[in-house]
Formats: C-alpha cells, structure tokens, sequence
C-alpha cells in the first residue's frame, strides 16, 4: 500500500498585494505531498529538479518520511521557475516568467517499489508524461487522481482526453471545466466531462469552494471565509494533497467517503493560501489540521427537519 | 403578529443570454412577498404603483392573501419602470433604462393594522423612504431586516447608515460588503459593517451562495447548482422573502434558525432564477419547496467524526 505523487517541484516567485517574495520552493508534487503526508505516510514523490535545488527542502520532505527515490536530480541542470503576479482579487493572476528547464525533457522514472501504488495522484504535468507515469504501473492502482490546467486543453487536448479514459478523479477548476465541455452550467459541464472517462469530477473554485460530482450526485464544499488571504499559489494542489491523502489512509474511495476528503483538502488549502508557499504547510500538528476541519464543520452544519 | 414588505412593485424589461421579456412584473416587494408567502400568511404589502400596473398580478397577490392596503395606486401615473441586459455570465449587468415614475415622490403610509407587525422586511429603496417606515411603526419590531444596494452607498451613505443603527439584519452582495466596510475580506468586511448596528449581516454571492455572520459566528449556505440560470433578477429579493417568511413564520429569530433561514431563502431564489421574473415562484406547491431545501441538505451533508 503506497501513494504515488507525481509531479513539479520547482521554484517560484510570486507576487501578490501583500507581498513579495524570491525564489521559493514550490510545484505542484511538493504541496500536494506535504499536504498528503498528514494522513498517510507511505508516500513516493517522482518528480525532477537541477542541482541548483534547497537541500534543506529535500531535507524537510525526508523527515517528513516522503520517499524521494524517484526524484531525478540533473546535475549542471536548473529546476524548472515559474514566477507570476495576483491581480488584487487574487482570483486571476500573469505568469511574468517561465523557465522550463529540467522540466522540458522530463522521463519519470517510477521507482520498483511504487509500481504497486494503490493510490495515485498525477498532478500537473504534460499530458503525455501523466500517461507515461501510468504506463509504468505493474497494477492499476485502486484510484487515479489527475489534475491539470487550461494551457494542456489549449495545446495537447487529444492527449489530455486520452488520460481522462483511464483515470478516477479529475480536479480542474470552473473556468476549465467550461471550456473542456464547451458548456457554462457547472451542472451540465460535469455531465459532459464524466462521459469523456473520469468516475468522479472535483471543481476548484477558489474562494468559492468546490463541487463534487460523479454521474447521479454531487457535493459542495465551501472554501473557510479567512480573515487573510495572504498567497493562493499551491492551494489546488494543497487541496488535492489532502483529498488523496485522506482516501489512502481511510482506503474508502465511496462518493461518501470522497466528501469527507474533499472537506480536509478544502482544509489544507485554507493554510497553504494564509501564507507564502509551502512555508505553513510544514509545521502544522494534527490538532491545527483538527480543529481547521471542525470550523468546515460549524461553517456549513445545520439542521433542518421536513414535517 | 404580521409581517411587513416594503419596497418595489414594479415592471421590468429584461435581457440575458437565454431570452429577452417585454415589460412584465417585478419589483423587490413583489418577490419578497411572494416567496414570504410560502411560509407565512399574514404579510402587509407596503408599496406605490401606477394605474398602468396589471391588474392580474395585484389579484394574484390578494389571491395568495397579501394584504394589499398599503399599496398605493396613483391614478394617471405610470409605475417604476426598470430595464437591463445581463452579461454572459450572469453575475453582471448593464441597467438599459430607469424611469422612476412613482417612486419619484413615494411616501410610503403604513396601515393601522400593520403597524405593529413583528416581522419588517425592507426591501431595497432611497434609505430616506425606509427610515420613514421605520417611523411609521407604533413599537419596535422583534425584527428588522434590510435590503440594500450600492447606488445609495454611493450618493445617500450617511443616510444609510443611520438606518444602519435601527435594524437586526442587513443583506448586500459582496462588491456591496466590501464598499460599505472598505475591506477586501469579507471576514473583515463582516466585522466593520456589525460594528455599524445591525446584529446580523448575510452576504450574497449570487450563484457562489451566501454568509451569514453575527459578532462572532459565521455560517455559510451554498447556492444550489443549476443546469439552467435563465434570468438572476429578484433572486436577492425572493431570498430575504424565504429568509424572513421563515423567521416569521418559526419566531424564532436565533442565529441557529437563521442558519435554516437563509437555506430557506436560498432555495426560493434557487426557484426564481429558472424563469422569468415572478413566473417559477407563483405556482410552487409546499412539496416542490420542501423538495428543494432536501437538495440543499444533500448538497453540503456530510459526516465527519474527529478522532
């Protein structure tokens, strides 16, 4: 039983109107396997980084106990550095610079003793290196999560569509679900996706939460109102961290039990976004994450009975 | 015991991507009422029209046993009048034509009977004409709720804010929040704007659902998703009409039942968007309402036990 994590692990620098940082760490692997790591601890990370990257980051994610063998490290090489600016809603953003790097011939490398994963969460990626990932799998793992973004529906849909055919879970946000179904309603949107492959469709909606759909039911999960919204980069992947970290360790991949994961990934993305980067991910304790998930609890719990 | 509408009886001429309407009925008092209605019987309607105003719809309010003594019909004027295009999305809209008519010198007269309602909903007007009303009662009501817009943050604030100081409940939008309180957070916003009087603030966020905040409590009821959003006009008003036909109707104004409250009038405004103007919420039976509000408890319900 393990957790396969693939995807970026990069550096960024970000702007926002509270601030502004250098190069940080960040990538999608890297929130999505430190959100993960506070429900499951059997987690494997493939990804690719230059030599250029903080050893004291790959430090934090060996103590963490996240398995590091399939992160190719390129020596003379630079990790990939994407760095963007927020517009003051914090919903829209510019990239202003994007440097591929290692990442622009990227071959990952699923180590033999993750091939088995039973729980696998592609993150962000080309679509073809997300299928070539799960070409290496000795058996299909019990869930598939995928992520992805609008840049791939722009430039590689047919390879993105092939994905969506062998996949469980997609997590794409509002905007992308539009414009991967053509269609406006979020309703009828999901329908149109969930007949392209995936069993179930997560829609991110920032600020505003997230649906759950499968073909008959869906689930909302309200994002928490925060008193500062300080930096959303990472929070989809937080959020998706902590949705496949929740399934792995409860092994219960229900629709029932997926809302109750899409509650603690809202969970983590409301402590990735209250400050820059990964930085209040790591030193969280299971009470902070505890008693995050309670306020979703007060937040939306009611209790209406029909005469 | 009653409860008090005051606010607009009006035609409006609408546009959206799905249709266009010649002039038909609108108004914020006509659709607070109507949706009061399925909830509570004994509502005062308190509102001017004109004598061009369609007699059919004033007997389907008298029908549904709206008391209709406190609207006023001046003969030889024309009725509010109110025209707009909405954009694609349907969260924002251009206002084509407004022409005031009797509204122009409204002086709004409370009947004998209904001074002493318990429950006074006022709907969006000049803040001037809602103090008026406020004057008209012979004691204070358990409950005072007001609906408001930017328009008159923006030329009668201190206006406002003087009936800020009287009311219980106040409802704007967001983009209003964030006016009224000068904070981009709506937590923040929440906070500034309690401090200005009302006890109670719910923000709407139209298809991304709505807030309910007291000094130290806050509650969040989703919008439902729809597969069709035809026309949002009135879906604020057909909301505070459930939110407070349901207080009225319970007398129950805790903030527990407010939380019920609002579910309530989410699922009334979930009603009106799927048609034109007044149409969906006039021939709704109590099973298609208690139908509705079970979907909202699917939609958020979920179960989690913190170990």
């Amino acid at each position: 039983m393990s957790l396969l994590v693939v995807g970026t692990v990069a550096y960024d620098a970000i702007e926002t109107p509270f601030g502004k940082t250098d190069k940080i760490v960040g990538g999608a692997a890297s929130y999505i396997a430190l959100a993960a790591k506070y429900f499951y601890n059997n987690i494997h990370l493939v990804s690719v980084i230059g030599d250029d990257f903080d050893q004291n980051f790959l430090a934090t994610l060996k103590k963490e106990g996240i398995n590091l063998d399939g992160l190719q490290i390129k020596k003379g090489e630079k990790s990939f550095f994407w760095s963007g600016k927020y517009h003051n809603d914090l919903n829209t953003r510019d990239t202003l610079d994007t440097q591929l790097n290692v990442l622009a011939d990227f071959n990952p490398i699923v180590p033999e003793n993750a091939k088995n994963a039973e729980f696998l969460m592609l993150g962000n990626l080309v679509p073809a290196v997300q299928m070539n990932v799960l070409k290496q799998m000795s058996k299909r793992p019990k869930l598939i999560v995928l992520d992805t973004m609008n840049f791939w529906m722009d430039i590689a849909l047919s390879d993105l569509k092939e994905n969506l055919k062998e996949i469980d879970v997609l997590t794409i946000n509002d905007s992308e679900a539009r414009q991967l179904s053509g269609e406006y309603s979020l309703v009828k949107a999901a329908q149109k996706i969930i007949e392209m492959g995936p069993k179930v469709l997560v829609i991110k909606k920032g600020e505003h939460g997230a649906l759950l759909f499968n073909k008959t039911e869906v689930f909302f999960a309200p994002a928490l109102p925060l008193e500062e919204v300080f930096d959303p980069t990472g929070a989809g992947d937080s959020f998706a961290g902590g949705f496949i970290g929740y399934l792995a360790k409860t092994k219960d991949i229900s629709f029932e039990n997926m809302k109750r994961a899409i509650i603690f990934g809202s969970a983590m993305a409301s402590f990735t976004v209250e400050k820059f980067g990964t930085e209040n991910l790591i030193n969280l304790t299971q009470t902070n994450v505890d008693e995050r998930v309670q306020e979703f609890v007060n937040l939306v719990q009611f209790d209406i009975s029909l005469v």
